[in-house]
């Protein structure tokens, strides 16, 4: 028995586009003498479809695609994700579901029964739990169809759930097993799925065939990374990341497990990779192609800029220079330097004029005041305002260049540098952004040396450097990374031997900033715990604040 | 048996203000004879507490509240909710408990079982469901105790449930029922809740004591309204909406049920209090008095400012006028006549200056392009801007005053009318608003009449009306109202005789716009489904758009 696998890029809500991309990549399956093609989880609407699972013509599309996908599944099955009706009136709605389907007929639907609801998933707010769990028969063979969070509780170790769905097919012996899937990247997931898959064999004791979509959805970023495990515990074969993918497997060659083909998964390359599918695919599924930044000279910027050009190409990318009387010439001949290297459309645009005209504005207003954050908030949003003036005229999104860091402590300003359509950075700390830059340099100086080696500075009043007003980011990014990523309270993070002062002051700068985050871009995931959709927090609250 | 119900205004995570508070009923509840005293869910951390759930330093700080409000407990017994530790590894890590306390000891937990995860409420993210009921006995008397939804599946007719809690109690006959809730408002919901505690008597024919919060959350406003309610059906008492109010109550007279006092509910009042509330606490928790505004002379501004005065006082409201070449003379006249009639601070800043100096910076970018939408976008930049730089400046907070219809359709600037701390009618169409507007007015002329005849203009262009590029509002609010509160699809709402073009276009415009409203401020929730927390879509999704 020959399994295709397809790990696609889907759009959701676009029936009609993953319909075509799912016929296109049946065809490539036949061709290549499947059995079987597999699908991801949902791929028929896309992943996540959020609250669109609430409409009930969502759901009419939804099922007149899967009507299509079992007629054009002749002489050979298609198994793909899809929503489904719950027939009883008690409990959701709907099911998340694997469908197995062969000459138009649905041979058998398993449904999802571990339903993430936790950081960025929300599934038991659409889906009720499966409680029968049967593989289905095809060619005579028993397979086991599984989704996705599924195989994540492999002997009931996960402390989330209290079933473990594969274990309740084990009396029907399954001879292997599918998984469809839609499981987001983030920089150590492709090793911790390997290690799940692992841990499925050496239960189960047979083949298993994980597909994963690939591409992005707004914040949410699908690596792909398909994986076929062999019983041995052999990654008999791990799909590109980044990059859709048709492949068949002969299931016997799978069982004796002889290869193994693991794709490289350092932390950095990851990273890069991902921001690059993450803008492209944000523009490609709006249907637009130019972006727009400010480059100030700074680090930020400059990485920004470079993904931005290796995602869309250079004559799609614009950048503003911005300088005010505070902007030193190096900023601004760094980052001539950097749009030259990398060869996009720069504009010098000075600031200072309109500056004097919000002066003159609010004379009477300010007047017997100082000049403070107000004045350098001002500058900072007749940056943005132009920024999105150029992004209004001429067509493109302005790519936002907070970083982490200072996202988490609010060092930014609303609807000046934190306004944008896609925060590019806002899940990778300060300090990765320079590991960042070293690796866009790794084979030559794209971004110029200069902007990695000086003290970094939002240059909005004389003299200013981030360390006036932060902790060293290094130690900075230390407590934010227990605090966001791990959770970890006050008492513990001083019993780890940080600074007491030092941590009651970022915890408090982290929370009192929740109103400013609110408003932020959406966020490229890259991490366990991005701001956004998956780390939910009171605006109007008190706690450590 | 007395039983007292505290009806009050807790603030997230803030341990201490919350303790203090119910101390204090406490101790008012004393005084007037209580045996038992009953708090709301989550009482102890305020409600929504989110994923400060998920800090073990939080929910340290909110077992050691329980401890010392059970040793506050002396002589009356203290019923209140807080999240407790699910001491099974298996699921989620805490419960969503009623707390029965008395002379130092915990005589009773009881879980909630019904975790609302759809809307704004996201419970089983926190969560495990609750599988054992059972009544604690105190003075000889059985009481059964609930928490919110537990009480929304009366014999099980709520397709959402499975289980029915009280069902479940039954056989260890109750004498009567405690529900502690925190359930927010929207103006449909003060009738809805009645005639869920009808059924619940209808069914069990025993008093129940409902205590709900009051108070605003960011976006969520409780509304307090707790009920004691008679087996008989009767409303024996349901507490003032918006306010905090202690009462005790002799079972024996509630068993009697002769009393009857329900409070009035009309839509557009509640709406009004709600948001007037809304207002002040978001104001009052972030510990900030002074609003900022801007007044255009149009309604939904005018509107805004007056609900401003009446949670903050004249004192504390401060608008700015900023008229450009394009403002009509009527409309600086009615703004005017508004900010001296409710007696606040208003400034006039013309701003076709700054508009000016925009055209000069960009004047090579922009060279052979027409004025089109980027140069009225500017215009309402600036505005935001120059509202910005006031906040910024005087430490106020900027209210937005965008309506639903407005936000729906992305009909708004973001960085410009779309800014601000708190979107004051976000969730009130546009026909709504001019209800509220005619409620406001109905003793004497507060706003402009003449801001209530005229034509809705945003004028930012010569002779611009709102009907240049939006249908008549009344027709618009319908077909928005079906879409959003309803998730009506498009042939449904053909089939309901709207224009199919109309239906098509207001749809997609709905949907496109969803980047902008990610960046929204909070919006006051009044409705049933608001935009926010409780409406997840995707932004890159192609769904009828």
């Amino acid at each position: 028995m020959k399994i295709a696998m397809a790990q696609l890029n889907y759009h959701i809500g676009h029936f009609e586009h993953n319909m075509n991309k799912m016929l296109e990549a049946l065809q490539t399956a036949k061709e290549q003498g499947a059995d079987i093609v597999v699908f991801g989880e949902l791929a028929v609407t896309g992943y996540p479809p959020r609250d669109f699972l609430e409409f009930n013509d969502f759901i009419n599309q939804s099922e007149a695609a899967v009507v299509k996908l079992a007629e054009a599944a002749e002489g050979i099955a298609v198994v793909v994700g899809a929503p489904s009706r719950n027939p009883v009136v008690e409990g959701k709605d709907l099911f998340n579901t694997a469908f197995f389907l062969y000459e138009g007929k649905v041979l058998h639907k398993q449904h999802k029964a571990l339903l993430p609801t936790y950081d960025v998933f929300d599934e038991y707010r659409y889906f009720e739990p499966a409680t029968e769990f049967k593989v289905v028969e095809f060619k005579g063979r028993r397979i086991a169809l599984s989704v996705c969070e599924d195989i994540w509780n492999v002997g009931n170790e996960n402390p989330l759930y209290t079933i473990c769905p594969l274990d309740e097919m084990q009396d029907q012996k399954p001879d292997f097993i599918l998984n469809l899937s839609a499981s987001p990247f983030n920089f150590e997931h492709a090793d911790n799925r390997v290690n799940v898959l692992k841990a499925n064999v050496a239960r189960y004791h047979v083949p298993m065939f994980y597909v994963n979509h690939v591409g992005s959805q707004t914040e949410l970023i699908f690596d792909g990374g398909s994986i076929v495990m062999s019983p041995n515990g052999n990654v008999f074969d791990e799909m590109p990341f980044f990059e859709e993918c048709v492949r068949t497997y002969n299931l016997a060659d799978v069982w004796q497990g002889k290869e193994h083909r693991e794709q490289p998964s350092t932390k950095i390359a990851l990273i890069h990779d991902a921001l690059v599918m993450g803008i492209r695919d944000y523009f490609g599924k709006l249907g637009l192609k130019r972006a727009i930044l400010g480059l100030s000279g700074g680090i930020d910027s400059a990485v920004v800029a470079v993904l931005a050009q290796r995602a869309l190409g250079s004559a799609n990318v614009r950048v503003l220079l911005m300088p005010s009387q505070f902007s030193s010439d190096h900023s601004i001949n760094d980052a001539r330097t950097l749009a030259q290297t990398i060869n996009i459309q720069y504009d010098t645009i000075y600031i200072e004029d309109v500056f004097k005209s919000f002066e003159a504005a609010l004379k009477t207003q300010f007047a017997g005041t100082k000049p403070e954050i107000t004045e350098e908030n001002i500058q900072a949003r007749i940056r943005g305002m132009l920024l999105m003036a150029m992004s209004n005229k001429f067509g493109s999104i302005l790519l936002n260049t907070s970083n982490k860091s200072e996202v988490a402590v609010g060092y930014g300003t609303l609807y000046g540098d934190m306004a944008g359509g896609l925060a590019v950075l806002g899940d990778v700390y300060k300090t990765e952004v320079y590991e960042l830059a070293r690796y866009i340099n790794k084979d030559a100086e794209v971004i110029p040396n200069n902007s990695l080696v000086k003290p970094p500075s939002a240059e909005l009043r004389p003299d200013q450097k981030d360390s006036d007003s932060l902790p060293p980011y290094d130690i900075l990014d230390k407590v934010l990374y227990q605090y966001i990523e791990k959770r970890i309270g006050p008492k513990e993070l001083i019993a780890m031997g940080f600074d007491e002062a030092l941590v009651r002051r970022v915890l408090r700068l982290v929370n009192i900033n929740e109103f400013k985050r609110a408003q932020m871009p959406p966020v490229l995931r890259v991490s366990s715990k991005s701001f956004g959709i998956g780390r939910r927090m009171p605006i109007v609250g008190r706690y450590l604040s």
